[in-house]
């Protein structure tokens, strides 16, 4: 468990002070920036669990000088800092959960040869500044630190990702649907001609705690909304760009994200066109492309994936259904949106980046009710 | 509103009491079966605000001798009374809510020329005995008097309603879906060889009232579940029997029903592909197909159909949406499916078999928080 | 139904049009100040379908110029124009539903004899300018029109609000808790040296559409949040005030505000010492006290209140409950807070000031699921 | 972590598997009997995580033969057993899980001295039989083992927990209003001649997943439902043993327990009236009674509890709240009622009778959105 500078004494149980008994474990020293919206506070609790980690500094240019207690109703007393009192200088890998265009021009500013960033914004998602651009309307301000980033899906792109100074976390909705799609898309038996289609349905916590009509209780609350329709939503080039480098040809999506009344998770159901192959062929390549992955199940038998596998955990299930007498099928992909879709998989990225086991400090285990 | 033998007391305002202060109006006697799920209990109440109907008996198998508000959190003091001990001799007309199978006998039995029958279960939708046997698995024990049926989907079939003396009011997924698509389906607008994707989120009343882990609040909340995937779904059977008819050609869909933690609502996002033909002029077409609908509301702009504006009333709401750069759209539409998907459609029906007034007794007003 | 200046088109069954067919009923012109709030959307809703009623204008400093439905899910085509361009000469009644002192502003200026202003604010429901001052920290701007005022809960003050200018509508809270408690309090039945204790769960609606993030989604979802505990929460001054006029003594309350994870409605869970008083008077007590009030149900044989019966209704529900072995009771009410807690009250009132009908324009029934 | 026989693989993280890097650490045998409820699940959840435990058996009359992943959407593959075939011999401890009276049945067979035997029912929370029989209806069927039973809250009765064989979990409500009231009774500060009030609000999973119509999810959803008022709900019994053995006199309670639309959480809110004695003084009493206890946290300036601070982990935390100008006071206190109301206080139980660190396999630390 994570040394932490005195401001983890009630939140603690006694005896996990006492550290891993006696071994001679390496604290990585990490700094958080943007540590109080609902990822910087999901990534704050797994990071003061995770048993490598000494967490030095957390920011928030909103709630600075007060403690993770105040903003949250939870017991931290960390104390939350000015983004320019914190000293990246005394860490060795930072998590950036600034907003869009505010992470990049931190990432400029604290980026030094052997710093380990892992930027949760979408700034470091896209090898082509041109697609930034054209997706988030701003012209990139470090294209050259483009160059030295991954994108961080650690079943695609581990290696990149361990070699790599900067990570670009990815997106929640493009993490559930990508590890849909991907085995299709590598092994090409996508048809062409034929769209992906992302029917996507998210809890609000996706929306991000910034106050906004849209994520008032009532407006949520027995409702659903579909919104930025077709290909409209941002993601929709994320996707687009990590499913066609896979294919090895330019895919299109059709998307429909959804705000549903719940709190945490994306249920995702995508629908293909794989053409002649078999069903059962179909089933047995996707338990080969995901066979040793700690966080990736394929579910059996038609199964499909829910929300409840995944709650609160670092997992992404995915079920495989037939749609009998067509070429179409449908995958269902399930995660919880702040872990495998934010803060567990930039842990997990870090992870890999350290060579630290990959599991460390992460809950794989499905079914919390 | 309707005059009810007594037991309406508590429930209604006094001044509705004196009726329609002077004018004659012939009031129609009716008959509930199956009155003590969600399904009845809603009819009942739509009913009950009838200003032309008077509401003769309500029966209930599993509740008779007790009141409407010993089943429900109500005030109604209507008794419900044993299936047995109901009278249809004295009825113009009955509404059929039990379930599958269970309606067929009691229809077959207290049929008689003359008898209006909105039967809200699955038993009267289908036009070919052999579909229904298909898809419910059983033999339609009165197979003479599916051809007095229409199918209830008044926007399509309004003549027929009129002259048959008995409606299969369609089911809540069904309702939804097919008005999503009837103008494409109906002007032959669909391409060939290209199922029809239909991603539909439903409430939890659309599952009834009968016990099943299923629909346990622990169960549902913080959750989506996909269930009965790809062609397996019984209301499959229906979309396809009715959009085939309309499109003069055997269409299929791609069906995935989802149980979402709300009430009352369906929420439809439907994938088509119209081909060449301009996206302008699609939503043109829609405007004028349901024109002169009462109950269905084209939006404007790309507007998504969201349950808010469907809650509690009988409309549905329709958008319309681009996928641009693709031969794809996606329809979003929106039911209450206890109101529009069942009992609201239900007296819509029931004032087209009588010639009323098409909205007595509905609301279409949009829009409870 | 009310006739409306065109923009009701859309959202209205064209038979209501004809309005009641051929009889001479005076319509009563009237205009809403603060309609884009939830309790003006709700108001506006109940005033469109109220048969006496022909409102003339709505206004929103916030969303002028637009329509009903650009601002909340509905397809109400009204147009919100600026308060400025409002004409309160051209009406006989307003409803006032804007933030607490920007109310008594307007009220102020607009003011005339013979208007009739039903205020949904706190600023006309104290009879004492000084009490306002105490619990709302500012001067009453118009304390002169405060004679004018009653205080509108009919149920006790029926004859005030019949013959005053302007009515205080009550406040969410103290409707539920104070109908709960007047019986007892009017017939002197409450132990002295005794406080009443009201413990108070409310739905989200009641905290306004303002953006905040204790009404956020995730910060409200699957948690209960009580506020402004003890003696500190306004409506504390409201219930003691009304209490204390109806028990002839000044009685004291503990009051327990909560936010609970629901859109509306208020559950009251109230304590009282009612001394060697037996339970089964007190029980007829209450249903003497409320035999002839329209809104009010007291329930039988200790059934408790829930939100079930008064969802999307203008009653208040009281159940009655012995705390055996004790000298104590507890009443449990419930109402919606946003039909029996603002605008159906409001329009109650209305009702009673213009001699019409008490329940015209109102649903009492219960039970919606 | 547990090690567990085979059948945890695929949900638990690799490296967990080498265990505590060559550390000897004795793994205590244990089996659970009644696995497949809600309580059985979240216990089974973190007795896997149990660096100390082994899980031996898990037992469940309804689901025999499956997988925990065939009964609850997780992906535990350990398999269900008929408890028949549980062999008690092979472990030091027993969980029983079990609903009340089927328990002592159980219990009392596989009774040998030694084994220790943690019941989450009701059979062993009372000292007094016939106490048992008043509240429960049934005559106790191993009187002689009750003697053996500590009622198993830690931070009131450590000592005897650890040294007893059985340990009466306490219920759920129980928990979270006996720690808000604790330091007032045993500090003998509670006014003569006047009840406790307590009134509760659980979430669903309090109510078992067992299928009834109360749990239905239309039936809870937008609602709150008082039930079994007063004093007859079987938890008074508890409640008022101890507290009125801490106080040392007969104490009575009055008892609102509530369902509201969440899953997991109780929040109490507890009047109770302290005589003159100062605020302040209390507080820093609740300070001081608490001080050691790593599960309790009470909460500074007035701040009230809410059920976020302990979603999913085993902590109580209480808030104290003055209501000034009166002799009453207010304690607010919210649990999980699954981990410290039931499967986490179990496992704090075992901790403490197998003298392992308190804390052991349990999280302490509040806060997950």
């Amino acid at each position: 468990m994570g040394r932490a500078n005195g401001w983890s004494r009630s939140s603690r149980p006694a005896e996990a002070e006492s550290g891993l008994n006696g071994m001679e474990i390496r604290m990585i020293k990490v700094g958080i920036y943007g540590a109080s919206g609902y990822t910087g506070f999901e990534l704050t609790g797994i990071l003061l669990g995770h048993p490598e980690v000494e967490l030095v500094f957390a920011t928030s240019a909103s709630y600075a000088g007060k403690k993770m207690s105040e903003v949250f109703p939870c017991l931290l007393d960390l104390e939350l800092i000015q983004p320019a009192k914190a000293d990246p200088g005394k860490v060795e890998a930072v998590f950036c959960c600034l907003p869009h265009t505010a992470s990049m021009e931190t990432i400029r500013k604290i980026y030094r040869p052997g710093l380990r960033v892992i930027d949760l914004s979408a700034d470091f998602r896209f090898s082509d500044p041109e697609a930034f651009r054209k997706w988030y309307g701003v012209e990139h301000v470090a294209p050259e630190l483009i160059k030295k980033a991954a994108y961080g899906l650690p079943e695609l792109f581990r290696r990149e990702i361990a070699l790599s100074e900067i990570v670009g976390n990815p997106g929640c909705y493009p993490t559930g649907a990508i590890l849909a799609v991907a085995p299709l898309a590598a092994e090409k038996l996508l048809e062409k001609n034929a769209e992906i289609i992302i029917d996507a349905k998210s809890g609000v916590s996706g929306a991000g705690r910034k106050l906004d009509l849209a994520t008032h209780f009532v407006e949520v609350n027995e409702n659903i909304v579909p919104y930025k329709l077709g290909r409209t939503h941002r993601h929709v080039g994320e996707i687009e760009a990590v499913l066609s480098r896979l294919a090895g040809r330019e895919l299109k999506v059709a998307f429909t994200p959804q705000l549903v009344p719940i709190s945490r998770g994306i249920l995702s159901t995508v629908y293909v066109r794989t053409g002649t192959r078999e069903f059962a062929e179909i089933v047995k390549l996707y338990r080969q492309f995901y066979r040793d992955e700690p966080f990736v199940t394929v579910l059996e038998d038609g199964q499909p994936a829910q929300l409840g596998y995944v709650r609160y955990n670092n997992r992404c299930v995915i079920g495989l259904h037939q749609v009998e007498g067509t070429a179409l099928m449908m995958v269902s992909s399930a995660i919880d949106n702040l872990v495998k879709g934010a803060a567990g998989q930039a842990v997990h990225n870090f992870n890999i980046m350290f060579g630290i086991s990959e599991t460390t400090g992460l809950t794989a285990a499905g079914g919390r009710i």
